[in-house]
């Protein structure tokens, strides 16, 4: 008994969680149930009802299956079914029409379209650049072009059923896109700025806490061990993110002005900005392997490149907070050059370090024999690795410094 | 007008290139075509028009819409489409009853159920492990339950229509499963098998590759250049499946036994595979960073490292053909054994190599003053990437022998 409390107490925490996190899920589904009751009007009041004809269905079909969270996302289903449904309300009916001409062969005829017109439209989804923007249309274009043509065999008034769905349709894709836009609207195009940004300040975290981790930190760190560790896995999410970013910079573009983006907004910028923290995160993949090297190196080595790589990772975490900042405002920082010059000093420096090594070690040789070579290449690593990084962050950073001058303009 | 012409020309081949490519897709299309016709009988035929009451029309939409082209996503849909519908149904007759005897307040009784309700099922659609499943369900749900509680207040056999759109809806998934499973079937499993079998030999060829390009065939590379490209970049297709990977293994879940796979086949396997040849490929990924500073390398170093890393590179692509062939057959090989025991000696003799070197350098250091210190990084740096790629390779190779000895059994 007490387990299954427990468990239920569980599950109904994990309920709030979700909500709490992210109220504008709560705000969503709120609006899913709004929608619906404002379109049952059409069956509760006996003019309306009359009005569509006995098709108020239709319109409840439309609402659910068209709203969706993102104002965009519910765009591009509108358009989508509008178009598609017009279009092959429009075939179906002509299809209907030289069936009805050709006789005893309107079978025949019909169901031939109805095989050519699936097949071609199911086809067409297999397109990449169709498929991530009209597909929903071809479904709907399949629906709808069966419907027609088919059911017009049995129909008789063909075209009154037609406009009375169209116009039921339409009542409810009104409906949704009064409801998403003008209630609390839930923006595809800021999700995506936002999430960009989170990430960008989560690589900056990662990068810090990886490189404090291996040159020093490790007796403090036990204490505050969960928070840290999620600092550290904090580019795993980078490297997660790539699907989600590309689904928001596609539905950002169906989105009208809003908030400080206009309508032509460069939403694939977000993208290729996107595509530069992951290979910054793939690197921080590679050092976060390294750290399992850790305890191999002894502290000779470390204190050796510690300060430089303290240093450069410092600087680059400073420049990828800075880059997250300037997303944030939208313009472009003039603190930026400042920090490029700062992170490739730091470079530099490392560089230098880096040459002094080898007669160290060599000396270090003598009294340790070969041991402390293998030491040095562990060293070695990690700061390959960090030079690594800086690759990537300089792509990064050009892009970004494009993208800013982009949204100037 | 000649533009025009090549344009049309242009966009043929490449609709011809998609269906050539993978003929499931085109075989997928015609099954869509094939179903849809089968289900128009059911207008054709006045007896079996009659028989579902004039509802025809649902069968043809449940065919359109949930009609995929694997088996294990048919059947998904099929399955949540026809407990939504009951579950819902049953719930709406329910809601239906009490709202009617609570007579003067009907509407509202309806109107909050359908709020309720709606509210809830699209909160659960926010529940990873829930919507990975059931998302489909959740939103045939909303509209039964609206259409069916709403819809209650104008029809009078409510009854009688539900019991007759539950047939249709019957009809349609019986001709769907049907036609998936018995016409050339396409199982979400075998997919996924043969896209992790590929995915291992692609990491394999950019390995050889990267490794080959960077140690010597500069000069002969550029004459096949758009092949050897093309393996090179191999490993970016591994890095982008993860979604892919991740959908399938889900969808194969619902897929009954079928050529070597049992019922209960254990398809997360193949994700944490999948996860291991990420991390491989994000060796790939830094490695082919380096190569754009192989210029900078001079042939001395080069030669120094140059065979222990083809030889461990050799070993390790070697290795991952063996696992793809492992996987192929579905059974564990006799000779992984042995190719570990090759890649670790590889190793081994690479970092032998890695030990000679720095009194080497200092050699080298009197002669040539400082600079060749700097490429020794340069060449440490490539050796270091080697023996990164041997840690996720044995991840891999772990993860994979452990799915043998599951497969086996």
């Amino acid at each position: 008994m007490k387990v299954i409390l427990e468990r239920i107490a569980k599950s109904m925490r994990n309920i709030w969680r979700i909500g709490a996190d992210d109220p504008a899920k709560v705000v969503h589904c709120l609006k899913v149930g709004l929608a619906l009751s404002l379109v049952s009007i059409f069956y509760y009041m006996r003019p309306l009802y009359d009005g569509v004809g006995g098709n108020a269905m239709w319109a409840i079909m439309t609402v659910v299956v068209v709203f969706e969270s993102t104002v965009g996302a519910t765009f591009s289903k509108c358009v989508n079914r509008v178009v598609a449904t017009i279009l092959a309300g429009t075939l179906g009916i002509a299809v209907n029409w030289v069936a009805a001409q050709s006789g005893k062969a309107e079978i025949f005829v019909t169901a031939c379209s109805v095989f050519l017109f699936a097949f071609t439209a199911t086809y067409s989804r297999f397109f990449p650049s169709f498929k991530s923007r009209f597909d929903y249309g071809a479904v709907i274009f399949i629906l709808t072009f069966s419907l027609v043509s088919v059911g017009g065999y049995r129909v008789d008034k063909l075209f009154d059923m037609a406009q009375q769905r169209a116009s039921t349709i339409a009542i409810g894709t009104c409906i949704c896109i009064v409801i998403t836009v003008f209630l609390c609207p839930i923006w595809a195009g800021s999700q995506l700025h936002r999430l960009v940004q989170c990430n960008l300040v989560k690589l900056a975290d990662s990068l810090d806490g990886c490189v404090e981790e291996y040159f020093k930190m490790k007796d403090i760190s036990t204490n505050e061990d969960k928070e840290t560790n999620m600092k550290l896995q904090g580019f795993k999410c980078v490297l997660n993110s790539k699907g989600t970013e590309e689904a928001m910079a596609n539905l950002a573009r169906w989105e009208p002005a809003h908030g400080s983006f206009n309508f032509r907004h460069p939403w694939q910028q977000y993208v290729k900005i996107g595509a530069a923290m992951r290979r910054c995160a793939y690197c921080l993949e590679n050092l976060s392997i390294c750290m399992s090297y850790e305890a191999e190196v002894p502290d000779q080595v470390k204190n050796h490149f510690g300060e430089a790589c303290m240093k450069l990772s410092s600087a680059s975490s400073k420049m990828l907070r800075e880059l997250a900042d300037m997303i944030k405002n939208t313009r472009k920082s003039s603190k930026i050059d400042y920090l490029v010059f700062d992170m490739n000093s730091a470079v530099q420096e490392l560089q230098e370090t880096l040459k002094a090594v080898p007669i160290e070690t060599n000396k270090l040789e003598k009294e340790e024999d070969v041991k402390s070579e293998e030491d040095n290449k562990e060293g070695d690593r990690t700061m390959a690795m960090s030079l690594h990084e800086v690759l990537p962050v300089a792509t990064l950073v050009s892009l970004l410094i494009e993208n800013a001058a982009r949204i100037q303009t």
